[in-house]
Formats: C-alpha cells, structure tokens, sequence
C-alpha cells in the first residue's frame, strides 16, 4: 500500500483546488502511463524546461541522457529540479468561452535529483527506463557497453514532494447559459501508434515484434 | 519573410547539435501545430513548471490563466520564463539500446513575459488563444463578459530568444550493430481526436459543427 502523501505550501494545488490529487496511486499511475516529460532547472537565474523521457520504480524517477549535456551537467550539481508529466485527454467546449477547458492528468515532482554513479545500478536504471517507455525491447537489443555507459548519465529524482491534478468529464458551464444555442461537449484525444516502419536497411526476413505491433501507453 | 535568428549561449543547442534549428518558420510550424506547453518559472529559487494552453500571434505566444493562479502571479511581475512546446513523434527502435531514441520537434523560447492590460487587446489575445487551439469555435460561443475578463489574466511572451530541436527519421547505429539480429525502425506516434463525446445536457437536435468533427492538429 503507498502512504498517503501530504501536500507542501509548494505543490498544493491552488487554482481549481478540487482538481488537486496527491495519493500516490494516483500520480504512479499517470506516471508510468506516460514516458515524457518536461524537466525545469534554473541556470544563472534563467529557467530552462526541457523534455526528455523517463522512467520510474516505485518512488524513484529516473531520467538519462548525454553526460555532457548541458541539462545533466547542471542537475548533476544537485540543484533543485522540477518534473512534470502531463497526459492530454481531450478538449472540454463549454457554452461559454470563459468555461472551456481541457481534460488532461498531470503531475508535478520537485526535488533534488542524484547522480547514479555505482555500475550495476546504472545499468538496472537504464533498462527500467527502456522497460517503460517500450516493455519487452530491452532484452532484444544489443546491451549497453563500457563506453556507452561511461557517455550516459542516469539521475534519480525521488518521488516525495509531488501533487497531481485531474480534469476529466463534461464542461461545466454556468446554469444561465445551458440555454445557449451552441454545441458542447468533449473531442477526446489521445497519443495513438501508428504502424511500425522499418528501418531501410532492415533484414527484410525480420518480423515486427509483438511488443511493437502490440504497442498501446494504456496500462 | 521571416528573418534568420542567431542562437544566444543560452539557446544554442549543445547537444546533438545538428538536431537544433534556429529559423522562424520550423519555430511557427511546430507552434502552431501544438497548443499545450510548459511553463518554467522560479519562485524562491526553486523551479515549476506548468502545463497550460497557448496561442501565437506572429513572434508573440499568448498564455492566460485565472489571475489568482500562483504561476500568472509570479510571471506578471516580470519574471524570466522558459515556455517550451513539444510534438513527439515516434519512438526510434536502434540495434543497440544506446542508439534508440525519439522522433520530435521541440522549440523553447526564453524571456520576460509581459501582462496584456488594454481590454481590447486583451480580448483579442483570448481570441487568438481559442482558435489556436480550435479555429472556428470563438465565434461559436458566449463571449466572455466584464466579470470574466476580470478574472483572466493574459500574458504575451515574445518569442525572440528561442531554438528549436527536431529528430526524424529511421534509428542510427554504429555500423558493427547492422547486423545484429533484431527489429529496428520506427514506432510513429500521433495524437488523434476521438468520437466527439456530447455533453449530457446537450439539447438532442443540435449537431456536432464541421470544426469539431474534422478536428485535427495537422495543418
């Protein structure tokens, strides 16, 4: 079972306050069905948000790239970091344009991220992350090397000042202006797989593998 | 025509620099087919960033919000901002798991945004907002009154210090790694518009407009 989580001055959910969320169930659950998200630090005062993707194991985010990358480097210093995963659902049209919104799932973490540095469990954060963006493709590629792992930096944010916040269902409009002659309703949306495209210099006796062709981010 | 932007040391891309462009019309193209960014903003040294819809005007990007809400409070004061915008593509399926990556296209504007004051333009902003994100609805809907107005803050950022980033294409391995035994290639992602969903108090006889039904992002 997770432990409720109490919302800091910092993450409480303060416009449309009843949209706030802050059990973990909840936040895991948009986590691990999402794979990208925004990463904000703060160099020479000026803010920087930048996407990458992610991964996730129980309270610890995972986040990899470049060591060299200019991202990494600084977080690297152990400065406070925002993460945010945001999943859109669909366009909410009110009767009013006030009253328009969208529906959508999002989570904000705040914290310190870590540098991984011991091997094995730079390793084993590697293929979480690769786990969750693509279950089942980490065991059907070419590992991880000396040389690939010393290039790569893996941070870990733990997952312990976070709020979430949900929208979903219908518009509200005001009650005067359910009498306005106008459609309303929602337009759902949602991040759909296409059909795989070989790489062209492909084998052309390979076939897609089930966890491709089978591929959906609904868990 | 659109004049050539130089990258500043804060918005050249450093990493897999061939990845980054700097002109105003891959900028405006990957604006303009999204509608939801990521605000970073800094409040007691500590990063947030925030979701939120946004509209463009020519080098102008429009953001509102409830102007009570913590980020619009903070932004108004004049504070530095980063306003990022991403499109994700595909998922990159290389031979080895170093090489898999991600197709996107991704733009991140630095600067001070600046609130909207004059009513008239104010308006018009929201205006720019709501067809940005569904051309054809504004004219549509029950136009915002003074109390409403009130209660929205408008923010203009222009967009002046900014870079872009795009990956597309197939995965890109090392040349030893052709031949090992697996799939690669692409996975294509997209976010589609489902079955426009009506609201349960929607008077039976009225219709689902064309700008609803024909929704998409693809410009």
């Amino acid at each position: 079972m997770s432990q409720p989580s109490m919302p800091t001055p910092r993450t409480r959910v303060v416009r449309e306050a009843d949209r706030g969320v802050y059990d973990r169930e909840t936040a895991y659950r948009i986590l691990d069905e999402g794979f990208l998200c925004h990463v904000g630090f703060v160099a020479d005062g000026q803010p920087f948000v930048i996407p990458t993707s992610y991964g996730r194991k129980d309270a610890s985010l995972y986040i990899h790239g470049s060591a060299a990358s200019r991202m990494l480097r600084q977080m690297k210093e152990g400065i406070p970091v925002c993460i945010t995963v945001t999943l859109l659902d669909g366009l909410v049209l009110a009767r009013s344009v006030f009253n328009h919104s969208m529906n959508y799932r999002s989570v904000v973490i705040l914290g310190k991220a870590t540098l991984v540095e011991q091997p094995a469990e730079k390793l084993e954060a590697l293929r979480l992350l690769s786990e969750h963006i693509l279950p089942g493709r980490w065991d059907d590629a070419r590992q991880p090397n000396e040389r690939e792992l010393k290039a790569t930096s893996v941070l870990r944010l733990p997952i312990e000042e976070f709020s979430a916040k949900v929208r979903t269902g219908p518009p509200v409009d005001d009650e005067e202006d359910y009498s306005f002659p106008t459609w309303a309703g929602v337009v759902p949306l949602e991040m759909t797989a296409g059909t795989p495209v070989n790489d062209p210099r492909l084998d052309p006796a390979r076939k897609v593998p089930h966890y491709v062709s089978n591929y959906s981010r609904q868990h």
